[in-house]
């Protein structure tokens, strides 16, 4: 009989689903029981059933809902090839930073720091106020909360030396992540077709942003101690470009952290060419072995335009950045954001301002230092140990990487591929070239997977290296 | 000696904030009695004196703040003119629908209801589990939550009828807000110096995000039922556009609602000229006569690129909305949603998602069709009794707004600020025309201010047009 009321109850549903919309909620397993005159057993089995056949799928505690169902006809969207027109410009869809691991994998390809790495108590405690401030049914300005973009301000302006006037709290624009402020400040102050000096390599996002605005990208090359400020001022004189974008402190891929003499050589090119320094400080938060010191507080005329996130050291749930800007480029890019997205969520900002100003917040990031450190070090002794043909040229002092050099003639995509088969991921080094790679690099993240795993990963990497 | 205890004061928080950051937490009026053993009168006075000398700012439940201090040399942002170059289109910084309005005031002039209007105890519910969830210190995919998208491809799915294959969750790309979408559809589907159709009057923050992308607007007039579709035809012929931005449902800010003729012959124009329809359901939620059903529903070749948006209908602080596009439209919109933001904050895409899941929100939704349709009636009645010569042409089946004509040779401006004056804020109509203004309108949102002031608000408006 339970075999019987099976098969009827996966016949009925069927017909449902057939008519029924895609997504559209199946009664509930009660109702059913009570709609057969069938066990609840039985309701289950036919469940599976259809669940097997791909026809319905559960979302616990949620309901179960009819899946798409294919129609005769496929669906062509052909004529939308003329529409669109050629592609406008190079714009990976997804970095492989971004892609997502199997759960067993050590992944060493992402961006972000794993979640015991965030003051995640602190996070949810602030979410949880937040939720029961205004912040949480009105509309923020367009230009921030006047608290948070104080905060902001205030940061560079406890640090600026004797003589420079700090930025206000008015030319702190608080944004939804870094990454929208590069778009806005490319557009609103480069523009199309204009001339960007940019580091090489640097943040693949940097790259994809100034691709969308249509931005014509000028690299320089940077070492260890940034780049060579001669190459800067060639570039300028022969570009007419009035924009460097570039992360002078523990910079993303290589670690670098540019010296006190290039810090001053650049800020004054950028002052002699009428020009701005557009300065990426990603890595504030995550200092290890110096503390920041963002060139902006050397400028107070407006050459500066400072970024500033903690998306990576807050929360990734928490997309909240600001950039300082002054005079007429803050007008600038506070209308592109305006015109771009109206304004911030109220809840978001009013949550990191709590996270920021307890006194926890210090507390943890004296921890995450520690453990950044534990962790570099702990990686970089597993490459030595067992990847030794991998070289590591600067060691960060702050960060969330480690750049890696590998040995003349490798192939950096063919090393990600081969390790990715052995359960490590990799980011190849090529999506931080703005132009051809220099060499065969691959970035490795020390702040995402287990610390304990890296030395299987290192032994994976030494394997593929050395053919084995 | 009260009077030398304050000026003693008076005197110690100057030098103190002189030597502060600007933004600098003052001691708080407790530890300044204790400190200069003073009452706590005189410390009021000397913060009022601080205060008036333009020195301190307090921030009602926050604190007392230095104001930022001038120095000697006042800062020079010219050399930014030429770097800058001319501005580089017709981007105003900020509607007159933003601005805020003195407490007292009768606030006719914002885009957004009123938070009594909102769902609030749902959502700060929904934002206090979210803050428990994962989502609270994960990264969202790109394209969105799964969950959620689900959600969005779910509800039009639900409504499509026989024979149309509808969206799936895959193609509803989650995004912060429909104006996010706007700029990313504008930029990625229509294109720099491209033709773009638009209703003319529409919605400013679509002309304002066309402007931003460079778009070419070509208006094109609408009336109650809709643009007339010859109209239409012949402005796809002229321009070769390939888009076609439009409110079928509930325009703002005229409430017009498109004929099924309309909509069936716009579609079938759209689809002759290979283009696409840029259809903002910006009002789905904010029905009052009549049911929306989005031209969305009719298509499954990918012609119409829909918007939705939670941002009005469950808080401004939520700002999550949705683009269901499909086909290779669809990736253009991801990829320019990648190179702008990443991804939208889990947490909020985690709250809505709660929210418009609880059976809570059809039984809110039910209550605010009867509340808008109070405050609207409630409005057209007292301007009907107070300001004759103002005429509504379309009683608006559903949105938030009426559009008033002005009597003919009214300056629509003018008459703005002369309300303003008596304590009525408008919004002048000039905002929502692409092109030159077809004659003098204001716009009037019955569902921000309270409505019991309308009586008051309509004779205000009265009065300055019978210029008494």
């Amino acid at each position: 009989m339970s075999q019987d009321s099976t098969e009827r109850i996966v016949t009925a549903l069927r017909e449902w689903i057939a008519r029924a919309a895609p997504g559209a909620r199946l009664p509930s397993n009660r109702e059913l029981t009570l709609q057969h005159g069938a066990s609840p057993v039985t309701v289950q089995k036919a469940m599976r059933r259809l669940s097997a056949l791909g026809l319905i799928e559960t979302r616990p505690g949620v309901g179960t809902f009819a899946r798409a169902m294919r129609t005769a006809r496929p669906a062509d969207y052909s004529w939308q090839t003329a529409a669109l027109g050629a592609l406008p410009s190079r714009m990976p869809l997804l970095s492989s930073t971004q892609r997502s691991a199997a759960p067993d994998a050590i992944a060493l390809h992402s961006g972000y720091p794993a979640p015991e790495l965030l003051p995640e108590r602190l996070v949810r405690q602030a979410l949880a106020r937040a939720a029961r401030l205004e912040a949480a049914v009105l509309r923020s300005p367009a230009a921030g909360s006047p608290e948070l973009q104080a905060w902001f301000a205030g940061e560079l302006a406890a640090a600026a030396p004797v003589g420079v006037t700090p930025a206000s709290a008015r030319d702190a624009l608080i944004i939804s992540g870094s990454q929208s402020g590069l778009s806005s400040i490319f557009r609103a102050v480069v523009g199309v077709g204009q001339p960007l000096l940019i580091e090489s390599p640097t943040y693949w996002g940097a790259i994809l942003a100034a691709a969308q605005a249509g931005v014509e990208l000028v690299p320089v090359p940077a070492g260890p101690d940034g780049p060579d400020p001669d190459a800067v001022e060639r570039a300028f004189a022969e570009t007419g470009a009035r924009g460097f974008y570039a992360q002078p402190t523990f910079a993303n891929p290589t670690g670098a952290m540019w010296s006190e003499t290039t810090r001053t050589a650049v800020l004054e090119i950028v002052r002699q060419h009428g020009a701005f320094l557009i300065e990426d400080d990603w890595a504030h938060d995550l200092a290890i072995d110096a503390d920041p010191r963002p060139i902006a507080l050397q400028d107070d005329d407006g050459h500066v335009i400072y970024l500033r996130s903690l998306t990576k050291s807050v929360s990734p749930a928490l997309r909240v950045a600001a950039v300082i800007a002054r005079g007429p480029a803050r007008e600038r890019i506070l209308a592109d954001r305006a015109a771009e997205s109206m304004y911030v969520s109220g809840l978001l900002q009013a949550a990191a301002l709590d996270v920021v100003t307890q006194p926890a917040w210090r507390t943890h990031l004296r921890g995450l230092r520690e453990q950044l450190r534990a962790r570099r070090d702990l990686l970089l002794d597993a490459l030595h140990e067992h990847a030794p043909t991998a070289s590591v040229e600067t060691v960060p002092r702050g960060g969330l990487n480690l750049w890696v050099r590998l040995p003349e003639g490798g192939d950096a995509e063919q090393v990600v591929r081969e390790c990715a088969v052995r359960g490590v991921i990799l980011a190849p080094g090529s999506e931080w070239f703005p132009a051809e790679p220099s060499g065969a690099f691959v970035r490795l993240n020390y702040s995402g997977a287990a610390p304990e795993r890296f030395p299987e990963a290192a032994r994976v990497l030494g394997d593929v290296l050395s053919g084995s």
